[in-house]
């Protein structure tokens, strides 16, 4: 008998009908005789719909005060889909219990709208689940030291199900969700692309910063601290399949480097269409210039993504960053407004129509000469490469947006993605 | 400087349009220097849609485990709605925050969905309401000793209200509605009724037990129970009218008996369509017998409103009762397969299609004849009474149901409500 924990997301509690069967495929492994702990999310649709009232009400308010609101108004979507799956539970025959984040309590610091998870008490958990209840943990939610309610932040029922497992030693942590696995890239692009039975915690941190949206990155993080293992599966196989069947489905997120995962040397390839370069030419090449420059930018509360600063010469160097393509304009400003007199920077230019490549692979750490094998098929396509930056398990590049489909594919080929592993 | 308890229901949080007024009128109040608490309920329609998820997935489950889960679900509507209106009234640029009913705490026994409410600690809310904040209290809910949500049946808002008015010693606990205060009867039936400026809470109680709907009847025992003055008035009136037009406007439900409320003997005419009649003929009368009837129609979770005995006649009486028509068969059903036989009851009898019609005045405790007027004004009419109770301050007959506005139209002109009073 394990203690496994199960998370859904909104598609798929988005019905009572998907509920029900949410409940039937939970009973199923309960009946296997596992202790189980289940973390919905808010039904799909719901959340944006809370907040677009509030929206209504107050077009745009960041202030503390503003978001605690925020933070009620948006957990009420997830405590009523835990509720709904507690009374399908019961349906089934099951004695089931639902938990808001603050009964069990889950507690996080008082960051509205983005807190972090700081403890889990699992005493009423466990005293449940040694009765033969299964428990249900409100996902998305928690309760700061003064009693107030707290949300972590788009996803974050993620993180809730990977917190709740780390804090009862869970055998596995099941993420049941609308795809049924990570791909060495997004089919959509690659129709050759494969699912990846195993990829190691540090590609698939590195595929979620770069924009494969499978799993929150901060439940990606909060696994790896406490090595909780992660199994990405569907939600949508039909909930009577085999148990041993469904166990071993979808892509585990492991912890051990076996010498199955150092044969791949590149697991997959990633991309991001939603960046923007700003590039500073003539930058007075003196100490301070790149707190100068995005100290500011961070000011703003605009997130950096790559970062590169080239050798000066002459005394002076060129300066790149990549921004969120929705911060562009703001950034360019702020740049145009403050930064660039007061530095001496000759030139600011910028480009909108970028992307971001990246290969991915944990097995790059002992291979020399990945990066250039890359650069080659690129080359060989006659895609010229812009920027460049380069990580101990990663290598990205940005290139002009219209090649991202021809980049992803000649690099899903180049590193033999499409054939089966040797294991 | 007064502190002032604002209630509003469902309909006046229906949209956030109507929120926004909500907010505005009670910043009206609040920089007219009063400290401001407010309990809205749930947007109209949300608790049926939320229950009505519920009954999808387990039609009818009635255990504790079940509507603790129902308590869970419906408690996230009045959740949802406090946060809107906390957030609204930021957007005027007041100070607001809001509480669920765990948050305050307010603390229930462990009845879910018909909790009563055992103690409210009001540190929390005075601190802000100190600080300056306008406080929201989310109304219909609670927690229990165990730290489980419950809520307090439908309607509990009105509940809420007046126990943080009492608990909190409010000067005055203002119900916004969708109609404009309680009337001597229902203006839909009788053009001519007019609003009460002021009722006793004793007639209150009556009236909201008789049918009328304007206020949940646990409010008004609660009102009672701690002298709170409570005032029923419309939402929809402009949110800037002249605070104290606003304030004088409405039913004032009162404590004290002057001299104005002497004066009106009889305050208004309820009536109701809901009930069912049934006579059992030919009862053995014996001790006990009552109880023997009564009791098992108690069982079966029948609520039964007038009951009647007439003196016996060689050694048999007649017994009737009244119960909510909806109970009507299963009661009968009862009562024949097992009360009828065991008693030696001659024959029993009912009548769905009947009403009660009842006048009540808290003037009749001292002035007689008031049944009399009653029932003279009925008999001019042609109508037949076909059962009487009394209370000391109403008089409730049941009549035909088809006679049911002729009864209440000669009832209200009887005793002149269609006049204004001379005060």
């Amino acid at each position: 008998m394990a203690l496994i924990v199960h998370k859904y997301g909104g598609t798929s509690m988005g019905s009572t009908e998907r509920i029900r069967n949410v409940a039937k495929r939970v009973a199923k492994w309960h009946r296997a005789g596992h202790q189980m702990v289940v973390v919905p999310s808010a039904m799909s649709g719901e959340t944006n719909r809370l907040l677009g009232l509030a929206k209504e009400l107050a077009p745009s308010k960041a202030s503390p005060s503003y978001e605690r609101e925020l933070d009620m108004l948006a957990s009420t979507g997830e405590q009523a889909s835990s509720a709904l799956l507690a009374i399908a539970l019961q349906a089934e025959g099951l004695q089931s219990v639902s938990y808001a984040g603050w009964q069990v309590p889950i507690r996080t610091n008082n960051a509205y709208t983005k807190a972090r998870i700081e403890s889990i008490d699992d005493a009423r958990v466990r005293a449940d689940l040694d009765a033969g209840k299964v428990v249900i943990v409100t996902g998305f939610q928690g309760m700061d030291d003064a009693g107030n309610i707290t949300t972590l932040g788009r996803g974050g029922s993620d993180t809730s199900a990977v917190a709740v497992a780390a804090a009862m030693k869970a055998q596995e942590c099941l993420i049941y969700t609308d795809v049924d696995g990570v791909y060495t890239t997004d089919p959509r692009v690659v129709p050759e692309a494969r699912r990846l039975k195993t990829v190691s915690f540090e590609e698939m941190l590195e595929m979620a910063s770069l924009g494969s949206k499978v799993l929150q990155i901060r439940s990606v993080e909060f696994a790896g601290k406490y090595r909780v293992p992660l199994r990405v599966l569907s939600s949508f196989t039909p909930w009577d399949i085999d148990i041993r069947e469904e166990a071993a489905s979808g892509t585990l997120i492991t912890f051990e480097e076996d010498e199955h995962m150092e044969q791949a040397i590149v697991s997959g390839i990633a991309f991001n269409r939603d960046e923007a370069k700003i590039a500073l030419r003539g930058v007075p090449d003196k100490p301070g210039i790149a707190y100068q420059i995005l100290g500011a930018v961070a000011q703003a509360n605009v997130e950096v993504d790559m970062i590169i600063q080239n050798i000066s010469k002459d005394g002076r160097t060129d300066f790149s960053f990549t921004v969120n393509r929705g911060d562009y304009a703001k950034t360019m400003d702020l740049l145009r407004a403050s930064v660039i007199k007061g530095l001496g920077v000759e030139d600011v230019e910028g480009d909108t129509k970028i992307c971001k490549v990246s290969i991915v692979g944990i097995g790059m750490r002992s291979h020399v000469g990945i990066a250039s094998k890359m650069f080659r098929a690129l080359s060989e396509e006659g895609i010229n490469i812009q920027m460049i930056s380069t990580s101990e398990i990663k290598t990205s590049v940005v290139i002009d947006e219209k090649y991202i489909e021809l980049a992803v594919r000649a690099l899903h080929k180049a590193f033999d993605l499409d054939q089966p592993t040797a294991a």
